[in-house]
């Protein structure tokens, strides 16, 4: 018998039991589908973080994981719930930009609208048990989005506004988009927007009012307490202090703009 | 083989080890036992809390469940633990009130004394490793209660005292029961209380300072920041800000009154 | 087929999408393992408390249970990986000490180098996506740590230092070690350490600037508020105070001092 994995990302949180209800709806649906949490502590309504955080995250599963990602302040509305099919994975979530990051032209997308599938009667403010838990659930059984709504043109799904970093001068700018436990800073450059300078020897990096010296390649080639930049797990730049919280140490925020140029003979600032 | 699901609900957190360790205990007995957590983070020894979360949730869950609901300050003293058999599902707890919400006339209970199928060593203040996780793992593979000990009738078990809202002259005096992580306030108000007044057209509602005209269906029905009333997903009142924290934004708590009226031609106050 | 049990320490939090990647790799190579989480709130890199957590959690998960413990500040240095097996569990973690409290002379140790295991892009900030998480999937199936690497010999590991309590003229002198979420604060002294006065009976205990007389067996030996001294589930001496949170009532915090001396007459201090 199928049983894909089920990956959950949501704003719930784990105080409440609406994680819990979802697993259960789906136990009940698919008792051989493996459920696993990417995230619950999304930011309540904040769709961009759970799309970085799936971007993240999805290639990590097992092929034809169904990948569900509810944040969802439309919920109630005559918003749309989408189904989309990559190459390897599944996505279920709102028609709300949540998926922007892992939307190619490659994908296929359905309307989902095949409510013998939800439970049988469907809250307002809830779909994430009376919708999303029983469809993911026959998802993972039946592994085809085209058994749950009429297709739709991949263009016509929303999505966030793009956040790639801009270049211009010599210099690349771009933005703080998250920051994790340890407080390091996740930043939206990548190793290739990297490459318009000869980074890993001469970058010099200027965030809040710190100034960086060079690329690393790990938290110890630093001091205890001193700040570094370094590609990170995700292959993206990353601010961190060493033994430390670099958000909290240097005061820096997510949204806040970073400045990546060529270190031409600088000396380090005190 | 037989594989129950067994749910968790508790006041441990997910800081320390005691979830994990009654998982690998029941992975030991039962390791086909499909465990699905509902909440850790019940207030510590927060009973009536526990009581809602799980009247929630376990209608939910697949046939022949076993909810384990953990919140217990007596342990370690005579108090006894009692396993429950309704209709479609078993409940395992102290008999402190925690049940209160899910027992009735059709259950049969019984007073969980069989010691053998218990830890060889138990402790006096960790039950939840030594007698409940292991006596769930048991009850999830015989699915039969009377294994457990001698039955006992039902009206012997302590109840938490009644929570139902008051009627009087037109107005339906409720309570602020939970604030879930989105600051929703969650009343003990049901529809079927609301049907005394013609409610969805007419009903003024009173939480705090504030005064809410209508009960809306979903939580765009209104601006954002603005305050809302609706049926939640619990079927009950629910008092919430649409893309905020009602509980913050209304300075509401738990236990506060919530006053329903019929509205008779008021208008919106400013 | 196999299917032995994972369980997981880190100082990730469940904020982020480390954890859920981690099960997403797992999955892919084991699906049958189950993973149970004992903790991912680890305080950020600190090595004592996990070494704690696990040593108070392995011995009640199934025989050959692969335990990973990742707290790991010298991610991306050339600090070893190492597995251990012992006799009923293996363990997986950098060697920096976190192993400390599980080693003994039966133990045997390999030195983790088989790339061919890890994921093929090993990234240096996220080793427990790269190599622990694949390594303890294939462990899980394998239950043989010497496909992993060369065996090394167990003394040459790196060890915390010796957190044994001190006795002297009568007094013995122990630490707080962990809080939990009830703040019950749990000390190094164990039942065996107590055996050196007559401590049931005449125990007199120092704390902060409390004194508790007598050793309980459960919280509700005492008054609601009241602070009691307990032999807590892990068989170490605990500091409770009933419904109440120790930590915050008496003002003591981890590492601080704990004396236990004989009572010889004194009375209850005001």
């Amino acid at each position: 018998m199928k049983s894909s994995c089920i990956s959950l990302i949501t704003d719930f949180g784990l105080c409440d039991e609406y994680v819990g209800v979802m697993k259960g709806v789906i136990a009940g649906i698919n008792p051989h589908a493996k459920v696993i949490d990417i995230s619950h502590e999304v930011c309540p309504q904040n769709i961009i973080q759970a799309a970085h955080i799936l971007c993240a995250s999805y290639a990590y599963f097992p092929k034809n994981t169904v990948h569900l990602a509810v944040v969802d302040p439309g919920v109630g509305t005559d918003r749309r719930i989408i189904a989309i099919a990559s190459k390897n994975h599944f996505f279920l979530a709102p028609d709300n930009g949540v998926l922007s990051l892992i939307i190619n032209r490659f994908c296929r997308a359905v309307h989902v609208t095949r409510s013998d599938f939800f439970m049988p009667k469907v809250s307002t403010t809830f779909h994430a048990r009376d919708i999303f838990a029983p469809v993911a659930a026959i998802l993972s059984k039946n592994e085809d989005i085209k058994a749950l709504g009429d297709e739709i043109p991949i263009q016509d799904l929303i999505t966030i506004p793009n956040i790639d970093p801009i270049s211009k001068n010599n210099q690349l700018v771009g933005t703080v988009i998250m920051a994790d436990r340890f407080g390091n800073l996740i930043t939206n450059i990548s190793e290739k927007d990297l490459d318009i300078i000869d980074w890993r020897t001469s970058a010099c990096i200027h965030v809040g009012n710190h100034t960086i010296f060079g690329i690393s390649t790990h938290y110890m080639q630093v001091e205890k307490g001193e700040s570094v930049a370094l590609m990170g797990s995700k292959g993206l730049l990353e601010i961190s202090v060493n033994c430390g919280n670099a958000k909290q140490m240097l005061g820096v925020n997510i949204d806040d703009k970073i400045f990546v140029t060529q270190n031409k003979g600088l000396t380090k600032e005190p």
